[in-house]
Protein backbone atom coordinates (compact mmCIF):
# COMPACT_ATOMS: atom_id res chain seq x y z
CA UNK A 1 0.00 0.00 0.00
CA UNK A 2 0.95 3.06 -0.81
CA UNK A 3 0.28 6.50 0.15
CA UNK A 4 -1.01 8.48 -2.89
CA UNK A 5 -1.90 12.43 -3.20
CA UNK A 6 -4.53 13.51 -6.02
CA UNK A 7 -4.75 17.04 -6.48
CA UNK A 8 -7.64 17.78 -8.16
CA UNK A 9 -9.82 14.99 -6.30
CA UNK A 10 -13.33 15.69 -6.69
CA UNK A 11 -13.27 16.45 -10.11
CA UNK A 12 -14.21 14.04 -13.32
CA UNK A 13 -10.88 13.03 -13.77
CA UNK A 14 -9.83 12.98 -10.28
CA UNK A 15 -12.78 11.18 -8.58
CA UNK A 16 -12.05 8.34 -11.17
CA UNK A 17 -8.61 7.72 -10.10
CA UNK A 18 -9.36 8.40 -6.61
CA UNK A 19 -12.01 5.32 -7.51
CA UNK A 20 -9.34 3.08 -9.39
CA UNK A 21 -6.47 3.79 -6.92
CA UNK A 22 -8.04 3.59 -3.50
CA UNK A 23 -8.62 -0.60 -3.22
CA UNK A 24 -4.87 -0.88 -2.36
CA UNK A 25 -3.42 2.34 -1.73
CA UNK A 26 -4.14 5.10 1.17
CA UNK A 27 -5.35 8.59 -0.60
CA UNK A 28 -4.93 11.87 0.12
CA UNK A 29 -7.69 14.04 -1.47
CA UNK A 30 -7.21 17.55 -2.11
CA UNK A 31 -8.64 19.55 -4.15
CA UNK A 32 -9.99 23.75 -3.99
CA UNK A 33 -12.82 23.07 -2.04
CA UNK A 34 -11.44 20.08 0.28
CA UNK A 35 -12.25 20.50 4.06
CA UNK A 36 -9.40 18.57 5.12
CA UNK A 37 -7.24 19.28 2.18
CA UNK A 38 -7.75 22.27 0.42
CA UNK A 39 -5.59 23.69 -2.07
CA UNK A 40 -5.09 26.73 -4.77
CA UNK A 41 -2.05 25.48 -6.53
CA UNK A 42 -1.61 28.75 -8.47
CA UNK A 43 -0.56 29.86 -4.98
CA UNK A 44 2.86 28.88 -3.36
CA UNK A 45 1.66 28.84 0.39
CA UNK A 46 -1.30 26.62 -0.08
CA UNK A 47 0.93 24.07 -1.67
CA UNK A 48 3.37 24.27 0.88
CA UNK A 49 1.02 24.30 3.46
CA UNK A 50 -1.21 21.10 1.56
CA UNK A 51 2.73 19.11 1.85
CA UNK A 52 3.45 20.12 4.98
CA UNK A 53 -0.03 18.90 6.28
CA UNK A 54 -0.08 15.63 4.04
CA UNK A 55 3.19 14.13 5.18
CA UNK A 56 6.06 11.86 3.33
CA UNK A 57 4.46 10.04 0.38
CA UNK A 58 5.25 8.00 -2.15
CA UNK A 59 3.25 9.27 -5.35
CA UNK A 60 1.39 12.74 -6.21
CA UNK A 61 -1.17 13.00 -9.09
CA UNK A 62 -2.51 16.65 -10.17
CA UNK A 63 -5.95 16.37 -12.21
CA UNK A 64 -6.35 19.97 -12.16
CA UNK A 65 -5.40 22.96 -14.18
CA UNK A 66 -7.59 25.76 -16.32
CA UNK A 67 -6.29 27.78 -19.62
CA UNK A 68 -7.69 30.35 -21.57
CA UNK A 69 -10.13 29.52 -24.38
CA UNK A 70 -11.10 31.90 -27.06
CA UNK A 71 -10.15 32.49 -30.58
CA UNK A 72 -6.58 33.31 -31.59
CA UNK A 73 -6.99 36.36 -33.82
CA UNK A 74 -8.50 37.94 -30.13
CA UNK A 75 -6.49 36.82 -28.03
CA UNK A 76 -4.23 38.89 -25.48
CA UNK A 77 -1.07 37.92 -24.23
CA UNK A 78 -2.81 38.87 -20.72
CA UNK A 79 -4.95 35.90 -21.24
CA UNK A 80 -2.38 34.17 -22.68
CA UNK A 81 -0.54 34.40 -20.01
CA UNK A 82 -3.96 32.59 -18.01
CA UNK A 83 -3.02 29.25 -18.59
CA UNK A 84 0.68 29.82 -17.69
CA UNK A 85 0.08 30.56 -14.19
CA UNK A 86 -2.78 28.45 -13.66
CA UNK A 87 -2.33 24.88 -15.27
CA UNK A 88 1.44 25.16 -16.28
CA UNK A 89 2.74 26.66 -13.21
CA UNK A 90 0.27 25.06 -10.96
CA UNK A 91 1.49 21.59 -11.99
CA UNK A 92 5.02 22.44 -12.51
CA UNK A 93 4.93 24.17 -9.01
CA UNK A 94 3.19 20.64 -7.39
CA UNK A 95 6.35 19.07 -8.67
CA UNK A 96 8.91 21.67 -7.48
CA UNK A 97 7.70 21.42 -3.82
CA UNK A 98 6.25 17.91 -3.92
CA UNK A 99 9.94 16.77 -5.26
CA UNK A 100 11.15 17.34 -1.79
CA UNK A 101 7.86 15.30 0.12
CA UNK A 102 8.10 12.08 -1.45
CA UNK A 103 10.06 8.47 -0.59
CA UNK A 104 12.47 7.54 -2.51
CA UNK A 105 11.12 5.67 -5.57
CA UNK A 106 8.40 7.73 -5.34
CA UNK A 107 6.06 8.99 -8.62
CA UNK A 108 4.78 12.38 -9.70
CA UNK A 109 1.67 12.40 -12.41
CA UNK A 110 0.54 15.35 -14.59
CA UNK A 111 -1.74 15.57 -16.96
CA UNK A 112 -2.38 17.22 -19.66
CA UNK A 113 -4.42 15.83 -23.13
CA UNK A 114 -4.98 15.08 -26.16
CA UNK A 115 -4.95 18.80 -27.66
CA UNK A 116 -1.00 18.44 -27.05
CA UNK A 117 -0.91 16.92 -30.54
CA UNK A 118 -4.17 17.67 -32.28
CA UNK A 119 -5.05 21.43 -31.44
CA UNK A 120 -8.79 22.56 -31.14
CA UNK A 121 -10.29 25.46 -32.31
CA UNK A 122 -9.84 28.79 -29.78
CA UNK A 123 -7.60 26.16 -27.30
CA UNK A 124 -3.91 27.36 -28.78
CA UNK A 125 -3.55 28.17 -25.04
CA UNK A 126 -4.19 24.48 -23.77
CA UNK A 127 -1.88 22.87 -26.58
CA UNK A 128 0.93 25.12 -25.66
CA UNK A 129 0.56 24.39 -21.86
CA UNK A 130 -0.11 20.75 -21.86
CA UNK A 131 3.23 20.33 -24.63
CA UNK A 132 5.13 22.41 -21.85
CA UNK A 133 4.03 20.19 -19.10
CA UNK A 134 4.87 17.27 -21.35
CA UNK A 135 8.58 18.73 -22.06
CA UNK A 136 8.68 19.11 -18.50
CA UNK A 137 7.88 15.45 -18.27
CA UNK A 138 11.05 14.82 -20.16
CA UNK A 139 14.04 17.15 -18.71
CA UNK A 140 12.54 16.19 -14.97
CA UNK A 141 12.74 12.74 -15.82
CA UNK A 142 16.05 13.04 -16.99
CA UNK A 143 17.49 15.50 -14.42
CA UNK A 144 16.53 13.69 -11.43
CA UNK A 145 16.23 9.97 -10.99
CA UNK A 146 15.30 9.95 -7.67
CA UNK A 147 12.13 10.05 -8.44
CA UNK A 148 9.68 9.26 -11.60
CA UNK A 149 7.26 11.28 -13.21
CA UNK A 150 4.91 10.93 -15.99
CA UNK A 151 2.17 12.52 -17.40
CA UNK A 152 -1.38 10.93 -18.46
CA UNK A 153 -3.11 12.90 -21.48
CA UNK A 154 -6.36 11.79 -22.18
CA UNK A 155 -8.41 12.29 -25.19
CA UNK A 156 -12.42 13.98 -24.50
CA UNK A 157 -13.78 11.98 -21.42
CA UNK A 158 -17.43 11.23 -22.15
CA UNK A 159 -18.76 12.59 -19.38
CA UNK A 160 -17.58 15.65 -20.30
CA UNK A 161 -18.92 15.63 -23.65
CA UNK A 162 -21.56 18.11 -22.77
CA UNK A 163 -18.97 20.54 -22.67
CA UNK A 164 -16.32 19.85 -25.26
CA UNK A 165 -17.82 17.65 -27.97
CA UNK A 166 -18.72 21.02 -30.24
CA UNK A 167 -14.44 21.34 -29.82
CA UNK A 168 -13.82 17.92 -30.69
CA UNK A 169 -15.82 16.98 -33.86
CA UNK A 170 -15.46 13.57 -34.43
CA UNK A 171 -13.64 12.59 -31.53
CA UNK A 172 -13.85 8.92 -29.66
CA UNK A 173 -14.17 9.81 -26.08
CA UNK A 174 -12.73 7.52 -23.31
CA UNK A 175 -14.71 6.88 -19.50
CA UNK A 176 -12.86 8.67 -17.02
CA UNK A 177 -12.42 5.10 -15.32
CA UNK A 178 -10.26 4.08 -18.49
CA UNK A 179 -8.13 7.15 -18.37
CA UNK A 180 -7.82 6.66 -14.46
CA UNK A 181 -6.04 3.40 -15.45
CA UNK A 182 -3.15 5.55 -16.88
CA UNK A 183 -2.58 6.87 -13.89
CA UNK A 184 -2.39 3.67 -12.02
CA UNK A 185 0.15 2.28 -15.04
CA UNK A 186 2.26 5.54 -13.32
CA UNK A 187 1.84 4.78 -9.60
CA UNK A 188 2.65 1.29 -9.34
CA UNK A 189 4.58 1.07 -13.32
CA UNK A 190 8.36 1.66 -13.39
CA UNK A 191 8.44 3.93 -15.84
CA UNK A 192 9.50 7.72 -15.97
CA UNK A 193 9.31 10.08 -18.19
CA UNK A 194 6.39 8.50 -20.57
CA UNK A 195 3.62 10.25 -21.36
CA UNK A 196 0.72 7.69 -20.89
CA UNK A 197 -1.61 8.15 -24.09
CA UNK A 198 -5.29 7.39 -22.99
CA UNK A 199 -6.74 8.11 -26.94
CA UNK B 1 11.90 42.14 -52.18
CA UNK B 2 9.49 41.71 -48.92
CA UNK B 3 9.87 43.49 -45.51
CA UNK B 4 10.67 41.50 -42.73
CA UNK B 5 11.64 42.29 -38.83
CA UNK B 6 13.63 41.04 -36.81
CA UNK B 7 13.40 40.77 -33.09
CA UNK B 8 16.87 39.88 -31.09
CA UNK B 9 18.71 41.24 -34.73
CA UNK B 10 21.94 42.23 -32.05
CA UNK B 11 22.40 38.73 -31.17
CA UNK B 12 24.30 36.09 -32.17
CA UNK B 13 21.83 34.19 -34.31
CA UNK B 14 19.67 37.55 -35.03
CA UNK B 15 22.76 39.34 -36.63
CA UNK B 16 23.31 36.05 -39.14
CA UNK B 17 19.81 35.81 -39.77
CA UNK B 18 19.94 39.23 -40.74
CA UNK B 19 23.49 38.93 -42.82
CA UNK B 20 21.32 35.70 -44.97
CA UNK B 21 18.12 37.73 -45.27
CA UNK B 22 18.83 41.37 -46.19
CA UNK B 23 20.55 40.41 -49.61
CA UNK B 24 17.51 40.37 -50.83
CA UNK B 25 14.62 41.62 -48.64
CA UNK B 26 13.94 45.15 -46.70
CA UNK B 27 14.93 44.12 -42.86
CA UNK B 28 13.80 46.14 -39.66
CA UNK B 29 16.16 45.15 -37.08
CA UNK B 30 14.82 45.79 -33.73
CA UNK B 31 16.33 44.32 -30.13
CA UNK B 32 16.64 45.79 -26.62
CA UNK B 33 19.00 48.08 -27.32
CA UNK B 34 18.25 49.37 -31.17
CA UNK B 35 17.73 53.30 -31.13
CA UNK B 36 15.72 53.50 -34.00
CA UNK B 37 13.12 50.21 -33.51
CA UNK B 38 14.33 49.99 -29.24
CA UNK B 39 11.36 46.38 -28.12
CA UNK B 40 11.40 44.50 -24.63
CA UNK B 41 9.22 41.69 -25.90
CA UNK B 42 7.93 40.82 -22.15
CA UNK B 43 6.65 44.52 -22.22
CA UNK B 44 2.87 44.74 -24.43
CA UNK B 45 3.58 48.11 -24.85
CA UNK B 46 6.82 48.35 -26.23
CA UNK B 47 5.69 45.27 -28.88
CA UNK B 48 2.25 47.68 -29.96
CA UNK B 49 4.60 50.81 -30.54
CA UNK B 50 7.63 48.56 -31.88
CA UNK B 51 4.32 47.10 -34.35
CA UNK B 52 2.89 50.41 -34.97
CA UNK B 53 6.41 52.12 -35.71
CA UNK B 54 7.23 50.09 -38.53
CA UNK B 55 4.25 49.78 -40.14
CA UNK B 56 2.96 46.64 -42.70
CA UNK B 57 5.16 43.90 -43.00
CA UNK B 58 5.72 40.38 -45.18
CA UNK B 59 7.25 38.64 -42.23
CA UNK B 60 8.44 38.74 -38.53
CA UNK B 61 11.36 37.07 -36.91
CA UNK B 62 12.01 36.57 -32.73
CA UNK B 63 15.44 35.56 -32.42
CA UNK B 64 15.28 36.53 -28.67
CA UNK B 65 14.20 35.00 -25.10
CA UNK B 66 15.44 34.27 -21.85
CA UNK B 67 14.96 31.18 -19.46
CA UNK B 68 15.74 30.01 -16.10
CA UNK B 69 19.36 28.04 -15.49
CA UNK B 70 19.54 26.08 -12.85
CA UNK B 71 19.29 22.94 -10.73
CA UNK B 72 15.79 21.65 -10.67
CA UNK B 73 16.00 20.49 -7.33
CA UNK B 74 16.66 23.70 -5.68
CA UNK B 75 14.28 25.01 -8.13
CA UNK B 76 11.19 27.66 -7.32
CA UNK B 77 8.13 28.14 -9.57
CA UNK B 78 9.45 31.89 -9.35
CA UNK B 79 12.21 31.24 -11.08
CA UNK B 80 10.71 28.48 -13.44
CA UNK B 81 8.18 31.66 -14.26
CA UNK B 82 10.96 33.71 -15.15
CA UNK B 83 10.56 32.02 -18.75
CA UNK B 84 8.15 31.37 -19.07
CA UNK B 85 7.27 35.08 -18.79
CA UNK B 86 10.08 36.15 -21.12
CA UNK B 87 10.99 33.20 -23.70
CA UNK B 88 7.72 32.42 -24.03
CA UNK B 89 4.99 35.00 -22.92
CA UNK B 90 7.50 37.25 -25.07
CA UNK B 91 7.40 35.49 -28.37
CA UNK B 92 3.98 34.86 -28.40
CA UNK B 93 2.76 38.34 -27.54
CA UNK B 94 5.01 39.11 -31.03
CA UNK B 95 2.75 36.10 -32.45
CA UNK B 96 -0.55 38.03 -31.08
CA UNK B 97 0.36 41.24 -31.36
CA UNK B 98 2.24 40.83 -34.47
CA UNK B 99 -0.47 38.80 -36.84
CA UNK B 100 -2.44 42.28 -36.91
CA UNK B 101 0.19 43.60 -38.98
CA UNK B 102 1.34 41.12 -41.73
CA UNK B 103 -0.29 41.42 -45.08
CA UNK B 104 -1.63 38.43 -46.44
CA UNK B 105 0.55 35.34 -46.60
CA UNK B 106 2.82 36.64 -44.32
CA UNK B 107 4.75 34.69 -42.33
CA UNK B 108 5.92 34.55 -38.11
CA UNK B 109 9.22 32.84 -37.21
CA UNK B 110 9.79 31.44 -33.67
CA UNK B 111 12.84 30.56 -32.23
CA UNK B 112 13.25 27.50 -30.03
CA UNK B 113 16.09 24.77 -29.58
CA UNK B 114 17.14 21.50 -29.56
CA UNK B 115 16.75 21.31 -25.77
CA UNK B 116 12.57 20.79 -26.80
CA UNK B 117 13.78 16.90 -27.89
CA UNK B 118 17.37 16.56 -25.62
CA UNK B 119 16.84 18.16 -21.75
CA UNK B 120 20.11 19.39 -20.52
CA UNK B 121 21.17 19.76 -17.71
CA UNK B 122 19.83 22.68 -15.36
CA UNK B 123 17.77 23.07 -18.52
CA UNK B 124 14.31 21.86 -17.45
CA UNK B 125 12.54 25.61 -17.40
CA UNK B 126 13.94 25.97 -21.79
CA UNK B 127 12.71 22.53 -22.55
CA UNK B 128 9.42 23.58 -20.86
CA UNK B 129 9.64 26.83 -22.69
CA UNK B 130 10.55 26.13 -26.34
CA UNK B 131 8.00 22.65 -26.24
CA UNK B 132 5.22 25.50 -25.37
CA UNK B 133 6.39 27.51 -28.04
CA UNK B 134 6.62 24.49 -30.16
CA UNK B 135 3.24 23.16 -28.96
CA UNK B 136 2.04 27.09 -29.61
CA UNK B 137 3.41 26.85 -33.17
CA UNK B 138 1.48 23.80 -34.04
CA UNK B 139 -1.90 25.22 -32.66
CA UNK B 140 -1.34 28.51 -34.31
CA UNK B 141 -0.89 27.24 -37.64
CA UNK B 142 -3.85 25.19 -37.61
CA UNK B 143 -6.31 27.80 -36.11
CA UNK B 144 -5.05 30.99 -38.18
CA UNK B 145 -4.22 29.66 -42.08
CA UNK B 146 -4.43 33.39 -43.16
CA UNK B 147 -0.96 33.97 -42.19
CA UNK B 148 2.08 31.08 -41.93
CA UNK B 149 3.93 30.59 -38.78
CA UNK B 150 7.06 28.26 -37.82
CA UNK B 151 10.03 27.34 -35.50
CA UNK B 152 13.29 27.15 -36.03
CA UNK B 153 15.46 25.00 -33.70
CA UNK B 154 18.75 25.33 -33.95
CA UNK B 155 21.43 22.83 -31.90
CA UNK B 156 24.26 24.60 -30.03
CA UNK B 157 25.35 27.75 -32.19
CA UNK B 158 29.46 27.44 -32.49
CA UNK B 159 29.82 31.09 -31.83
CA UNK B 160 28.03 30.21 -28.41
CA UNK B 161 30.07 27.19 -27.46
CA UNK B 162 31.87 29.49 -24.71
CA UNK B 163 28.86 29.31 -22.89
CA UNK B 164 27.06 26.29 -23.45
CA UNK B 165 29.47 23.74 -24.38
CA UNK B 166 29.16 22.36 -20.18
CA UNK B 167 25.55 21.85 -20.82
CA UNK B 168 25.84 20.02 -24.26
CA UNK B 169 28.71 17.41 -24.20
CA UNK B 170 29.15 15.58 -27.51
CA UNK B 171 27.20 17.98 -28.71
CA UNK B 172 27.77 18.85 -33.05
CA UNK B 173 27.52 22.83 -32.85
CA UNK B 174 26.50 24.66 -36.04
CA UNK B 175 27.44 28.03 -37.30
CA UNK B 176 24.65 30.39 -36.84
CA UNK B 177 25.26 31.28 -40.59
CA UNK B 178 23.83 27.53 -41.19
CA UNK B 179 20.86 28.00 -38.31
CA UNK B 180 19.86 31.26 -40.53
CA UNK B 181 19.01 29.28 -43.35
CA UNK B 182 16.39 27.77 -41.83
CA UNK B 183 14.61 31.06 -41.07
CA UNK B 184 15.13 31.86 -45.26
CA UNK B 185 13.20 28.54 -45.60
CA UNK B 186 10.48 30.19 -43.38
CA UNK B 187 10.32 33.25 -44.75
CA UNK B 188 10.34 32.52 -48.34
CA UNK B 189 9.14 28.98 -48.62
CA UNK B 190 5.20 27.64 -47.91
CA UNK B 191 5.31 25.69 -45.02
CA UNK B 192 3.42 26.49 -41.72
CA UNK B 193 3.08 24.62 -38.83
CA UNK B 194 6.81 23.14 -39.39
CA UNK B 195 9.60 23.01 -36.54
CA UNK B 196 12.99 23.43 -38.90
CA UNK B 197 15.38 21.46 -37.07
CA UNK B 198 19.07 22.67 -37.43
CA UNK B 199 20.81 19.77 -35.87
Amino acid sequence: MKKIMVIGASGTLGQAVVQELRADHEIVEASRGDHRFPVDFSNEESVRALFNKAGQLDGIIVAAGEAHIGPLKEMTAEQFNKGLQNKLLGQVRVYLIGQHHLSAGGSITLTTGIITDEPLRDCANVTAVDSALEGFVRAAATENREIRINAVSPTMLTESADIYAAYCPGFEGVPASRAALAFRRSVDGIQTGRVYRVW
